[in-house]
């Protein structure tokens, strides 16, 4: 049957880069204050990140793995060109994130160093794994994102098989559907839909300022919580006169 | 995306009926010996159950939920006439069973009373929910068999929307593909791919005859399972002669 | 430190008698309809229930055990006259309900027979252990409402000790503040905030007359889920008109 | 190479007998104060018990099964005349119970209907096992205490294989040695130590004059639990009234 | 209700400082031989640790949360100056540690990087989270001891509130109390009551110089555990030899 | 009983040597190939790893914990000079690997610093523990490879006692035969049964030698997985004309 939801906005690659700044806890916890409670994917966390690199981010393309059919892998194999997993992660583009669901399934793992490789080689920003990945040592060596729940030896044909591509599915106890935008830095992964991108950037722009700079200037010289943060009315005229001072303002 | 595996076979309403007398234990040991290792639905259990029936069995039909976002929520009630979980319960046909994914969530219960009742009336011959039920007591009272993982006090709007109709999905850890044949009794549930069931239904009656009565009244007689479970040659005869002279040969 | 956080409204014991003739899974949809998303205990289970008894209402009061420390053990029964349990045991009164908080501790029962003998007697209504009973089976030869998580044979001094009576505590995922209201039938408990009681009693109450006789009635007759669940403006004037005819209006 | 720990006591038939009339609660509990912290055995639940019997009681048979190796499954059929699970069971003796360790592997059950005829006509008392039975239906019929985590409609060639007989074990987070004696109620298994039994017997035939009949009586007189549970000097003085009065001592 | 049990004893500055040389291993051991079965805190383990230091050790301040409940948050705000966790944060001095009790909550953060900074200026000198810290990564930048069970992205107003301040609270299974000292490395936490600390740093250090060197130097030389680990009546005359020798003694 | 199942193929240690170069995952996967399902350890992870070492073979010697019993654990230290632990850890010879069974308990730590120290002086490889380790901070010192499933501060008195040595035993979910061959890297740990440690060397020097040099070329190049992993027929012409071209054939 057509798929029911679906995303109906879009988001430039220049916004994307500017989400880049933004940290994963601080877009998570704008998205609860904009209604959105569960978008922090649980327990998937970065198993292989760069060290150069404080994020990345990119739009959702989905492929959804259940247990393997004895039968039906044959027919797959039989009537198809390609295992859809194949197909999804060759039609991989320009700043797109590979987001799998496996349903948590801990007992074999969906993705090594040679799809890594080949994501990157596209254009792919990241992969985020509802399960696990395999090969964790050569995975590292491509340098690339990739969160999973935990890692297996084993590989897709010891218990799965790939069934759906950009469909709506979950992935660390959130929803994410095709065209989300997917942030993921070390703190895990955050599905974003996509009409919220331009406020989680316009406030974490105004916050982080304040933020990563004078409340923690003030903490380290002896200022309170109760009047420091967030600022209270006397200490947002202090910041005010400081941003003059110091020429922000 | 087109789904990429599905059922090539059907099964006859008469050979439906034939399965009911095969137990969920006998078909998911029959499965395995056919190489079909993983069909028995893990942790699934009847929590209704009309105390006449000693089985149900009926053709898949799948419905996946995804926890809820709030903007395709509002989406699918604006766009949709109805919820997709209604136009899949209202799809049943006679003989049909429904199956539902929501990824193990246990935080909020999908099928209650009404539900339960149109598709009783609709034809369904039971409901298997990979999570939650709600309002037991009710459901118990439509007695209907109803198989899940736990029971809470939540409705869908808690924290699911559905997503999906008849795709391939995961139930107690066992892919369900539309058009597979479900059978339930008190042990829980088992997805039979299509083209099994006359075999599972021909080894169970030969086996069956055997076991459930002169076996049974060996060992009641003392007889060794090393002789008699399963019988050795000469009490392969011994059994011969014992269904001659009973008129079973 | 004193608590910080206490419930302000109170409830008469008529209201009380009104609130059992809801349903849990009602009153926990329409505590999520209300704005109170989390307030079903999940996985807390009725393991003896009076088989005449529907349901059954109270105010909490409170009970909190940490895991053993053996000085502090010692320090307790030197000190105090009473273990803290005992003593809230022992303050139950009329239509009060007992929920304990172990920390989903499954390793020793805490709620025995004689206990449950006790506070039976003095009024109270039902108890609620966020971890295990012990001694099911004379538990059960009391007849009282007792929900937990499991059954353990080993008892308080095996691995725990009380510290708080009358806090605010969590149990089944939910905070319990003293004075909620908890109502317990079988699918479990829910708490429920005393000021929306009479909300959920009077909305319980409207809806329970449609849906418990006309859908049901409706859907036996063959009636869709689409027109008649909830019932749409055409067919709920087929229900003003029944109603008129069958003389409830 | 030899075991290690070994049982040095053996417990009569008769001394067997006088246990059936404790309870695994107090049974329990007494353990833990002679210094045995962990004897229960955790979530190991009677699934199936006969309505008229109270409690069994029996000499620990232990078997332990680990995951199936594909080689050695063959080895084992082609070097022995059977598996060892069923020299196992063909060596049961009148009073003894099989205690099975399946490392708490849900994905396959162990023993079934005929397994459990075999065992009660050779004299066994019960079987427990630390993981899961399959065909509960039928194993329901054999009318014999059956105690387990649950249920799984695979049998032991799915995922099993038999190594060890009786060999000491872990069942529900327990030690079993050969020759423990097993007590088994509604309320689950605890295994004792043979050199305990004495101990146990007498002291729960003391309490328990004590506790059955004045203190619930005194209880539901309105009994305190400061005073009269457990007794204090008046309290006790009291009790020895009563039982002059009504001839018990 | 007043709190229940409290600890007695306090620790001198001096003595923590000593307690920083005994590792966590050594001194959950030690607990366990002077008859503290259970002061280890299972899987609270460090995320965020400064790379020259070996430990951090300081007295419990505790605070627990336990579910948001929507009323009584706005109850919070409207009748507090300030949230009790804000409060509690405030309330740090020199030598002291914070210790948090979600209840194991592993849906939302509860301590970020800011808190963290305040902790530290206010001469605390570690926090210890039943739960999920958030920002893992700017918490790594303040460089400070901070251990928890996990990371989520969501801040405190996603589904916690704060209840109680130095109340007897659990941690990783185990029971802390306001004035316990909480010593942390990199094996995780443990919480040692503070009458136990001296003998600690007793056998700690009598124990210490014996494995540190000797019994290492030994085992490298190819000495058997069966002579040297610990060392029997002839090794130990060695070792006072060698001691002698090496003048140490 | 002595054991059952027992492996009848050696391993030379030349043949080791050259398994080191084949890395877990390709191992794992190759076992499925060859039928055997379940041989990768889920959840043992390497927790102290050499920087400089890829991998660590050997064969496997085997310990099985089961929960501490008081009387037993006091038998244990009259009978015997040794505790079974340290004797399997005196027996290690060149090219073992010490592989231990506790149930997956996590409530106590098997293996600290001075036992890895002389498993390494005598030749040993790894250890692997289906369970936790202690004093991680010290192990890590040993510059041993040691897998664990997680850290806890206690030791082995205070919850567990050895009881086999040598026997089949179970670790991550997998059964390990004595003399089976231990492959571990930083991908966890696999069981080889020793008869198929040649062919898995022989597929993974043919399959390395593509993998590792031409296909991360071609698709660094550009490749797309459905032409060159695995390659095609074209693009195996291909390889071979490369092969010649760069006198590899």
């Amino acid at each position: 049957m057509a798929f029911i939801v679906h995303n109906t906005h879009t988001v430039s690659d220049e916004l994307l880069e500017e989400l880049k700044l933004v940290s994963v806890s601080t877009a998570s916890h704008s998205l609860v204050e904009m209604g959105y409670r569960n978008q922090y994917m649980q327990g998937v966390m970065p198993l292989s990140f760069p060290e150069d690199q404080q994020s990345a981010v990119g739009r959702a393309v989905t492929l959804r793995f259940i247990p393997l059919r004895e039968d039906l892998v044959k027919q797959q194999y039989t009537e198809l060109t390609e295992s859809p997993h194949r197909t999804a992660l060759e039609s991989i583009k320009q700043n797109d994130v590979l987001v799998i669901d496996t349903g948590s399934h801990m007992e074999t793992g969906v993705i090594g160093d040679i799809f890594t490789r080949r994501l990157r080689y596209l254009g792919g920003q990241a992969i985020v794994v509802d399960g696990c990945i395999r090969d964790l040592q050569r995975v590292k060596q491509v340098n690339f994102p990739v969160l999973a729940k935990g890692v297996h030896g084993g590989a897709i044909p010891r218990s799965l098989m790939s069934v759906g591509f950009n469909e709506p599915i979950r992935c660390g106890g959130v929803s994410v559907i095709p065209g989300d935008i997917i942030l993921v830095d070390r703190d895990g992964a955050v599905a974003i839909p996509p009409q919220c991108v331009e406020e989680i950037v316009k406030s974490a722009r105004a916050h982080d300022e304040l933020e990563e700079r004078w409340i923690k200037m003030k903490l380290d010289e002896g200022a309170s919580l109760h009047t420091h943060y967030p600022p209270n009315a006397e200490a947002r005229i202090e910041f005010e006169q400081w941003k003059k001072e110091n020429g922000y303002a």
